[in-house]
């Protein structure tokens, strides 16, 4: 195994090991991730859902939030994200938002499938129109509702994200 | 306009109201969002990013985290997501994993990218191979990494989420 396999299979192995904490605790699902930038680690988080009865508290959210927050910064860049499964819809998405700059991962979403994970199906169901999904999504038009975003596009100097 | 259409107009005329927030106080985009069950108000929020350090601080996950706070629960099944502009893919999944039984949204993620944002970009990059995208995502297969998932899934009386 070359150094650079090796490096990344070192961070990605305590990913896992995050991901055992819940068989303990009860806190979430079987799930761990590290944030990692210039072989430093920002960050680590496990699944807390059932424990922070918060939908949102995937181990990668949580990472995420939590680097940012040590950070005082809403970008990562640079960074890398190595999780014990192949991060859900939403966690990949938040590490876009967060400039994560590459992921790597252990476990698929077809295995968190079998033991009862929707990651899969979330990830057809996103490719899908609005209207079709599981969840329907359905657009109303409104009078006036484009005008804040125009507004806030028209703000010199505007902090974008 | 029928009493139906007009019920969910007046929860999505207020997460257009709520998309005004950053206007005047730089918090973070333009984007509002209202939880609703049973015609009673769960939850609202707006986009915080910028000032709360956290790029998934956006309005929904923002809607459906104080939600679950006030309910102390960490699915809302049943809830009604009313958002100003169509919820991008982290927003999306986490409406998915709340529960969230429908989605009504106004401006869409072709107006969110006339003003700057990835969304409908995101869109795309989630349902390409993960060693496609912007962000590649690359599976390292490891030895007894599925074992935590394993031994989750075969405890008695575990939690579900």
């Amino acid at each position: 195994m070359n150094a650079d396999a090796q490096f990344h299979e070192t961070f990605l192995r305590r990913a896992v090991e995050l991901s055992r904490r819940s068989l303990d605790t009860g806190e979430g699902g079987p799930f761990g991730a590290v944030l990692v930038r210039n072989g430093e680690v920002l960050a680590e988080g496990w699944n807390r859902v059932i424990a922070a009865n918060d939908p949102t508290a995937h181990a990668e959210v949580l990472a995420i939030r939590e680097a940012c927050r040590a950070q005082s910064a809403f970008r990562l860049d640079g960074s890398v994200l190595y999780a014990s499964c192949e991060p859900c819809p939403m966690c990949l998405a938040a590490a876009y938002w967060a400039g994560v700059e590459r992921i790597y991962y252990a476990n698929t979403r077809d295995e968190a499938a079998a033991i009862g994970f929707c990651d899969a199906e979330l990830y057809r169901e996103l490719a899908l129109p609005g209207e079709a999904r599981r969840v329907p999504a359905r657009r109303i038009a409104l009078d006036g509702a484009f005008e804040p975003m125009e507004l806030w596009a028209a703000i010199p100097g505007r902090v974008l994200y």
